[in-house]
């Protein structure tokens, strides 16, 4: 009930603080941003907290700087996940999780609502922005999605410096893999939602002053995950989608289920061809993802800024700024 | 107009044989096959028409096999993609199209209707089979997708006999890449619908005597593409999708226009959300795609066992059986 309520108010919040009873006028530019959803380690360090408080708040700031600018909601996006990828405290680029070979392999896509066009990269080892990769992939190939050696041969073609597999390694997530083996030893496996601290993926969704509509994820997956393992998060329309006058996703939760369910697209389709809110549809992809054992949650925003969050899992992390709305972070810890 | 004629004909095959006026009973089982969409090459010699028939053939009776036996739709298409990726002729396993490195990397999904189960495999080079190791990572592993050297080492892990890479490749592969490569060089690169003989990539849908829909997707993707590129045949909602009571649907085309259209998944989000019959939603899908420059076609299948196959190219390899018709293949040459 509580995060039932937490959500409403999340959408309402513009309202709210207006203190009208009319409807408000919609924002000229949206940005909302998600760090995962899960469970957050009951052991986390107020330090640690806070290091991922400001990271929320650094994506969010500069992703408004590029729309405060006038700039694209696909810039704002990507710039955002750039950002929480390089924070070292989220599970995308450094500070991703490992996999079950005791390194990061990281996946990342970026759609633009106005052309549909996407660009992602997945299972890669040494690029330190896969988000970044993943807009060259977009911009400068006549692919959508590059995997693994290929795709770091084609940075290594754009230019980028490769980073060695150390990079991504932290003492957390190091901790976290030798946990999810000894438990599978066991034959005790660690439930999803304990594992890792949010189920990992971060991602961002903007409409920018021109009305265009972007969204982009980036993620190290499951700790624990087989090598060559790859999520929703890189996959146009389960963990990412964008279409102008629709909508805009990105999702986190237990990727396998949000592929087979097309889980992003299937919000979209529901506004689209049923004239479904945006923010009744994500409430109930989310709910079915759930009963099919897919927890998780999602950013969903719609063509005139108004967003969702539905989750099922125990929080969230995630933050909103717009041209009406200071930059709001949510990080919340259930004792 | 005669392609027009001839799809609906395919469709009302069953009722104009029949003669009869009134409606047909629905098949008990049904499956159909593509082997790819685009332009057949001018100089394909007779006996390599041959080949692709017989190929197609055999595809038909393998799965039939399956069906008529009282067998599982996913257990069908496995079979009869499995045969047409052993064939050598088609763009799938042996035979399949070569990257910008000279070598072929292969993908394949399929996905079990009645669970919306998936598994799926990309960007491997050392497997025979792809789909039959897509279906292990359905039924052994926690994932549905796994990429590249992953995909090789679960392949290992599974007792599956990796292949030399030469394996995968014939003369004429090996021409067209040339062909590929010279022509880019001449910066006057090779159309996409005259760079292949069809776009490449073979699937099969099936219904089966339990009402279970499945579906089945395998490629060696584009001729010349980058390495680590992959196409829309290994994701769930792009080049394949099955969900029992709506839809199975293999495609085949300018992949990267159908995973940023989600085309496998918006076929079955119009009928199941709009009440649009599968045909007529594939056939304003495949129009929608074709106008985004991404020429293909697909096959598609209710649940009463209703097949359309429309395509925006010259034509599509393509076969059908159902328990009311024997096998019929289907490979035309525009002269």
């Amino acid at each position: 009930m509580l995060r039932r309520a937490a959500q409403l108010c999340m959408v309402c919040l513009g309202v709210l603080v207006a203190g009208r009873t009319f409807a408000q006028e919609p924002p000229k530019w949206f940005l909302a941003i998600h760090g995962g959803a899960g469970r957050l380690p009951r052991d986390l360090a107020p330090a640690e907290v806070a290091a991922i408080q400001d990271a929320l708040q650094r994506a969010l700031e500069a992703g408004a700087q590029v729309l405060a600018a006038g700039g694209s909601s696909l810039d704002a996006v990507q710039r955002a996940v750039s950002v929480m990828e390089s924070s070292g405290v989220l599970n995308a680029g450094r500070g991703a999780v490992l996999n079950h070979g005791g390194f990061a392999e990281l996946d990342a896509a970026l759609m633009d609502g106005s052309n549909r066009k996407a660009g992602a990269v997945a299972a890669v080892r040494h690029v330190a922005n896969p988000i970044d990769l993943a807009r060259q992939v977009m911009d400068h190939s006549k692919h959508v999605l590059l995997v693994g050696e290929g795709a770091e041969q084609f940075a290594r073609e754009q230019g980028v410096k490769l980073v060695p597999g150390a990079y991504f390694v932290t003492d957390r997530r190091r901790r976290e893999l030798q946990r999810a083996i000894d438990g599978e030893k066991k034959a005790k496996p660690v439930a999803a939602s304990q594992s890792v601290y949010p189920h990992g993926t971060v991602g961002a969704v903007a409409l920018d002053s021109q009305g265009n509509l972007a969204a982009a994820t980036s993620t190290g997956g499951l700790t624990n995950k087989h090598v060559g393992r790859v999520g929703d998060s890189p996959i146009v329309g389960a963990g990412t989608y964008a279409e102008n006058g629709v909508c805009a996703v990105s999702a986190t939760g237990v990727g396998e289920v949000f592929i087979r369910y097309t889980a992003a697209a299937d919000v979209c389709a529901r506004a689209r061809y049923r004239n479904e809110s945006v923010g009744a549809a994500a409430d109930e992809v989310i709910r079915e993802l759930k009963a099919a054992g897919g927890e998780g949650g999602m950013i969903a925003l719609d063509a005139s800024g108004n967003l969702a969050i539905p989750y099922s899992s125990e929080t969230m992390l995630r933050g909103q700024v717009s041209s009406l709305q200071p930059p709001e972070v949510v990080v919340e810890i259930r004792k």
